[in-house]
């Protein structure tokens, strides 16, 4: 899989998405100015992320229906279990693949919409966030509390009507019902598992729920890594009309792979260099996020010295560079750089492994192998 | 249609609910204790309302498919327009129609979970609302921005989980799938009119929005009329495979109705008998709510006496009652209790005309005036 080719992709997920929003946002004109602005914010705020899910799955349902069309043996089914679909025309097929993958863009959008809200923020990657922009670009007149609560509901309402659109095109999706219930499944699994990551996580930064590894490690897996790895290629498998157990081996090689992405942003957020990876410098820190590199420090005798400064919203650069120099000292940033490296092993293993339904696909193995070098070698 | 009957039909949806409900509460037992009292809260309170819209649901089902059972031509359709669906057996029939209620009601507790995060209310009705159980069940060594932080949060991710549960039960309904397409559509158009109208509702409390006559209206039409009585009045023609025609007149007889219920209900909130209605005395008052009351009032030469403490937080009760005097000999009260009668001339006049297609059967006829004389006799 070509880095053209993953460009290809992207345009043709923006088109759709487009196109879906520029639907919406022609009937939010009968509703008034404001409406019709929020479907505007919600178009472009939509349209600036970088696409990861839906070129994946894109990617993982071109790469499985080559390696059907290849070797046709894999469209049957002789073990009794449940009948793959018969073979969708190409063009077809494709087209469905192409609104789910972009249903799943909107459906992380209304993830991060509501996640911003939650965490009371204006700002993403340095630039006002659907809520910053509707906050400014109210009358001057307005007070500012005023002004803030109508951004804030302006985030909830595009969340639910962002999450309602994710919904709705899958509901659409022109599947035989074995396969359509198997993308609502999917769908509804997706959407409890994301939730109930983010309460474990507001709920660690809230202390509220405790912060022992195996909950921050579980709240990980739940908030990143089924939406953005598991959700993709498990759809992509029933796009395909594939077997429950390619979808279940592909889940696994998602979940790993999930989890040592997200360790590997938690090292990056506090190690990385911020010139480079452009998010907010220390900001886990003066958040007092509760990652596996502070779970570990936690078990520490450097924790003391840790402790008093973590998270204090006032951090200066000197402090957050001494508890930068702690974690590595004490241990914690080896034992994360540990854990990354445990999952990833677990995830070639899958893709290595597995035989019968299990085994992945040669193009499949590919797409991962090539996602897998971009993680590893990124810096932001 | 017997009131002994729509306690029937009550006790069918609350099973229902139970059972949906209780499947999630199992699930999220998985994902920790704090998310699974959430299920568990949002199980308690979707169960708390008065269940007017899945019954008005059932009901208009039956009384259309009793009317479709005793003159089949209602179920033929001789103009060349789309064919309504073979008809299915009644059991399965109704299934799904009390599937789709249920949802209906999960989709009108999704919007007031969000709807009392937006007002900041941790109260529904006198007691603690979602949101209020939750700030309240947290260990109370938390600090209390922390409690309120959580619980909000808690309030946001119900409110999705909700809202997506309603999504799930319409997409998976068993129908042909063009009316399975007809229920979907159904569904994002009330989402979009519901959503505009909460829009537009805080808009003009935030003071963004101008209050004007025509948009206090058309926010009342979509914040209640749409959701209320248009969705249940409509599903149930889909679910009884009758003719998009009829479903118009029932759309427009639902916008009628519910226009008038709403005003009848800020008539209520400002004139009536807090003893008896049960709401917080004066709260639009004190909210400076934006009503057709209001907005007539404006008009008038009582308005500046009006408004020096119209939307004040610690309005007394003196003031409140001098208010609503002013309101009454200013014009304001009958000037709404006009709008509402307008209403429901409109909304009798659907009833009584309509021919062909839009012809409303008689068995729904009766099931609407007797929600209406419910209405029209309401104290709360």
């Amino acid at each position: 899989m070509t880095a053209l080719h993953t460009e290809t992709l992207r345009d043709v997920v923006e088109q759709e998405l487009a196109q879906l929003f520029s639907q919406y946002a022609t009937r939010a004109q009968a509703y008034g100015p404001e409406f019709a602005h929020l479907w505007t914010l919600a178009a472009r705020h939509v349209q600036g992320g970088k696409l990861i899910r839906p070129v994946l799955l894109l990617e993982a349902y071109e790469a499985l229906r080559s390696g059907r069309e290849a070797s046709p043996v894999v469209a049957t089914s002789g073990d009794g279990g449940p009948s793959p679909s018969p073979v969708t025309p190409p063009a077809a097929g494709r087209a469905q693949a192409v609104r789910v993958a972009a249903a799943v863009e909107a459906l992380h959008y209304a993830f991060l919409v509501h996640d911003d809200l939650i965490d009371g923020d204006v700002m993403r990657r340095g630039r006002p966030n659907l809520i910053g922009e509707l906050a400014g670009t109210v009358l001057e007149r307005t007070r500012t509390r005023r002004r803030l609560h109508w951004a804030e509901t302006g985030g909830i309402l595009a969340g639910d009507l962002l999450l309602s659109a994710a919904h709705q095109q899958f509901a659409r999706v022109d599947l035989p019902t074995a396969n359509r219930t198997r993308l609502l499944d999917l769908l509804e699994h997706t959407i409890i598992e994301t939730t109930a990551g983010e309460l474990t996580d507001v709920g660690l930064a809230d202390g509220i729920v405790a912060p022992d590894l195996g909950t921050i490690l579980a709240m990980t897996a739940r908030k990143t890594a089924s939406y953005t790895f598991e959700l993709p290629l498990r759809a992509a498998v029933i796009l395909a009309g594939g077997s429950p157990e390619l979808e279940a081996a592909l889940s696994s090689a998602g979940y790993h792979l999930g989890l040592a992405y997200q360790l590997q942003d938690d090292l990056l957020s506090t190690f990385g260099d911020p010139a480079v990876h452009g998010k907010d410098p220390y900001s886990d820190l003066r958040e007092g996020k509760q990652t596996a590199i502070v779970c570990f420090a936690r078990m520490t005798s450097a924790w003391p010295s840790i402790e008093a400064d973590f998270g204090d919203p006032e951090l200066s650069v000197e402090s957050a560079m001494r508890i930068r120099e702690l974690l590595t000292e004490c241990g914690a940033e080896q034992f994360a750089r540990g854990l990354v490296e445990e999952q990833l092993t677990a995830f070639y293993g899958i893709l290595a492994g597995g035989s019968g339904e299990r085994h992945v696909p040669a193009e499949v193995r590919e797409v991962l192998l090539n996602l897998v070098a971009r993680i590893e070698g990124r810096q932001s």
